[in-house]
């Protein structure tokens, strides 16, 4: 049973669930109605079906390869790519000024889910470009704007995110890439950047590197670090594609997984770019690029959840083994199976509300500019990258375990979705990074974003008590649970919140599922949604009590060995 | 840092807590005395740290290939497997009659884990014949004993277990294999068995198969079949490996990972074979040898912890990023750093006593014959797997993001432990088998062996009140509460246990991992040891109540989808 993108779910989830209602409500987006949505998710679903999902194993077989400095990339992806390029698939968020579509950011993320599910190397490619538009948009000079958007958006040229040096990963202030001002208006930038999704690919004309570097006398950290646009060939007068710039990838990385993404080494030696933002802005730039970029990573996530869900769903109700009163059974009639099935069925469904509500928030914040949504955008994001990343990784690997002997197999592909997404909880920022993110810059405001979630997940979870009073009050009792836990995270110092982030993040998202699962039994109290509810809220939110009991234990244990106890 | 076997920690644990003294007290293991054992422990950690962990990297670049036939294996695996056949290291649990050591399983498990942690897929190789080993001794006749023991224990030949068919892997009762007798005391093999770990090699004269087959008119299911031993090549008059069998080798697996451990697809097309155990019983035999393989492949997850966490640590150590108070500071001085370390090291401690306590009931059965130690035994097996698989799964995935970006590029390691331990959760019966041996045939006894277990956990809890009153009551209340939910598993029939059984044995092995720390936390209260089982009865003990929350959830919502809902 090949792919096919869950297009009811996603519809279901705008209907009923994620308030997509009051984006399309709003002037902004007043042309995403319901025809248009349904449009373009039901054509969105047709490429990655039809066109994407073939690239998954083609990608993962036959690696993109650097052959005398030129990346070669998998069969099939360029013509992937020039679909998905074509389809107007990249610039569907972006400026119509510059060529894009405008449609809301729910229905991007519900569409670039899809694309990763189908073939989450090929997606990574147009999900960097977003990233970069976006981060062109807010930033950029109207001549760059004007020169490089449309081009961008329409899937000519691809966009990359240059961060990461050897030295300086999660710790980005560390990096050392130098930049120096030409004085006609370019900069030289000269240095090394690692981890370089889709640095350079054989099926554009261009590839434009955004890329942090420091200007001479520059104050250390964060604070003197600049943003510069570094295309692979300078613009010609007419805008093309032109000569070569002075960069070069200098190698792949041998990854676990992803072997359809070319991940580069890049060397820049003097090569020519342009700043983008203000001198010293760069770190605030490429924020906007990096929130972008890190819910489209919480949505391939989700992705990979959904493709191995199915793949392992399609496996248990075909593969036959032991008996079920006499019968040879599919090996969906066990339990063991069937409770690995659900967990993944109604994880994934969390983490791809969880996904759609930050979307959504986006969407609104875009819309209305009020401070309130701006504010549940930023303090969903982490949680969505973080909690989609990692329902990613927890359903792949119950995709092996669904198939037995052959799920370690590499030819089944169950494995293939493991490796790929494993990289997810890692790069945009490792997920202990989001959730340090979530307890302490997300939470400058006194948890007020945090409280007025919660707020909404009561009165939601009050109103669905005389309907489904056994599902509505332990998500009730979880909602206060976590506010008990945030109020007290508050008042401790950062290093005792970071000891406790991650499992504090976990048991809101857990939180998050609950209610999103609980809204959609409302709609189908006695159907198949209430049933995956029941079983979510029976099974996996309880764990919420143990995350918080650990996101409340404080610094003392985490930190009583001393490094050399534990090289002892 | 290279891999260093954990020394000190397997002597700590036989001596302060799973009760290796009362194994040396027996007069069947009076030769392990502590000079004895220190020496083993020793002398099997200078091979795995100098002979075998440099083997690890090269078994996963270079993996074992089929050519005209014949299996080639990794460089330098056929000069590791010579060290470690040399050393006794197969036999050192063998019967002395036959050249084994005769040592205690308890120490076997030591070094087993040791071997895995330094080279997981060349150690399957001596894992496989030490489970023939045993099942030879307990059901082949004398003659055969005579001719193929002294071979396998001094690892001259290897052997292999050959159970799964295309049609028949956990449902082993439906495999097709074909026995015939010949009439002069053999019998002729027919068909095709898949998965067979080191089905072949080019290091050793002979390879021994134990295959599962059916006899002419033999009646369905589990008790028709028959256990037979296929040699490679047929032993001559001289007891030496002769003339090929009909048997080959028809491909190898391209796996996730283990790649330097072949894994076979065999064909028989008429190989000659002799019965071991009476007709008919062929599962109670494969079951001795199953039972061996499932606490070593136990063994196997807690060795990939160990050499995962030994990694993740080193790198932690060495790895400068980000700053305290000023200073640039390795990593291992980030909170969420730490609390990943901290879980890797607990719950590797936690799996290892596990299995060391399994390992101790199964010498004590040995030398006692007493009923109570072969249940305790039999009990443990299945969570000694299962816990030990999981947490190795679980130690590797955080090893891999410790090491962040370089975690998911192969050239550091991080990731081959992770594809590497894939497997030991699916082989030897999946976890979810060994839940529901747990919860069904483990409990046939109405539960008196677990309860058993409590009332130890309980009263050493009771008894270490006074000095440590913060960890002992956290686990009094948790073996109380896994206490009530065995009696009420025990009520429900098979179904509703099976759909609880994955989270229950968690749950089980949880409790008994703060039964483990808490006797080594009495040993040091002010040291290292306390300041880990802190952090494991704070933070990882407190899973139980959500886990024992699943096992009770019942069988409605993991069958409340029909598979029309699932598919739909």
């Amino acid at each position: 049973m090949p792919y096919r993108a869950p297009v009811d779910d996603y519809a279901f989830l705008f209907d009923h669930v994620v308030g997509f209602d009051e984006v399309q409500a709003t002037e902004r987006f007043a042309e995403a109605s319901a025809d248009v949505t349904q449009a373009i998710l039901t054509e969105a679903a047709k490429l990655c079906d039809e066109v994407l999902a073939p690239l998954q194993r083609p990608g993962d077989l036959y690696p993109a390869r650097l052959e005398n400095g030129v990346v070669r990339t998998s069969p099939g992806f360029a013509e992937g790519y020039q679909a998905i390029a074509e389809g107007g698939w990249v610039g569907m968020a972006a400026d119509p000024e510059y060529g894009g579509m405008g449609l809301p950011m729910t229905l991007t993320t519900a569409v670039n889910e899809m694309m990763s599910a189908a073939c989450l190397s090929l997606q990574l490619a147009p999900l960097m470009t977003q990233g970069q538009i976006e981060a062109l948009e807010h930033h950029a000079s109207d001549e760059i704007k004007a020169l490089y958007l449309p081009k961008l958006i329409s899937g000519e040229w691809t966009g990359t995110m240059n961060l990461t040096e050897p030295q300086a990963g999660s710790d980005v202030g560390a990096l050392s890439t130098k930049a120096e001002d030409n004085g006609d208006g370019t900069h030289s930038i000269t240095g090394q950047k690692i981890y370089i999704s889709w640095g350079d690919n054989d099926f554009t004309e261009n590839v434009c590197h955004l890329v942090l570097a420091r200007l001479p006398g520059a104050p250390a950290g964060t604070k003197g670090i600049s943003l510069f646009l570094v295309p692979r060939n300078l613009p010609d007068e007419d805008g093309n594609a032109g000569v070569a710039n002075s960069l070069k990838v200098v190698s792949l990385e041998h990854k676990m997984g992803l072997h359809g993404s070319p991940t580069c080494v890049m060397q820049y030696d003097g090569a020519t770019g342009w700043l983008v933002g203000p001198e010293g802005g760069g770190m605030a730039a490429m924020f906007t690029m990096m929130n972008n970029a890190r819910l489209g990573v919480g949505g391939q996530g989700v992705g990979a959840a959904e493709g191995a869900y199915q793949h392992a769903l399609a496996y248990a109700l075909d593969r036959k083994q032991g008996r079920t009163e006499g019968e040879t059974a599919a090996i969906i009639d066990h339990a063991d199976v069937r409770r690995m099935l659900m967990t993944m069925r109604a994880d994934t469904f969390a983490a791809r509300g969880i996904a759609l509500l930050c979307a959504a928030a986006i969407d609104m914040s875009t819309a209305t500019g009020e401070d309130r949504w701006k504010s549940r955008a930023a303090l969903l994001t982490p949680v969505a990258k973080a909690f989609g990343t990692d329902i990613g990784n927890e359903v792949a690997a119950m995709g092996i375990q669904v198939h037995g002997g052959m799920g370690f197999v590499e030819e089944t592909g169950a494995a293939q979705y493991a490796r790929d997404v494993r990289v997810t909880t890692i790069y945009e920022g490792t997920n202990g990074i989001q959730a340090m993110d979530l307890v302490a810059r997300k939470m400058m405001d006194g948890g007020e974003a945090a409280y007025q979630l919660m707020d909404e997940i009561e009165a939601a979870a009050e109103a669905a008590r005389d309907v489904l009073p056994e599902l509505a009050e332990p998500v009730w009792q979880a909602s206060e649970s976590l506010r008990e836990t945030t109020e007290w995270m508050i008042r401790q110092d950062h290093r005792v919140r970071f000891a406790g982030a991650v499992p504090y993040l976990r048991a809101f998202a857990r939180v998050l599922g609950g209610h999103i699962h609980l809204a959609s039994a409302l709609q189908d109290p006695k159907g198949p949604r209430a049933k995956v509810a029941t079983f979510y809220i029976q099974r996996l939110l309880p764990d919420h009590n143990s995350l918080l009991a650990q996101a409340q234990a404080g610094d003392y244990d985490v930190y009583a060995l001393t490094p050399e106890e534990f090289a002892a």
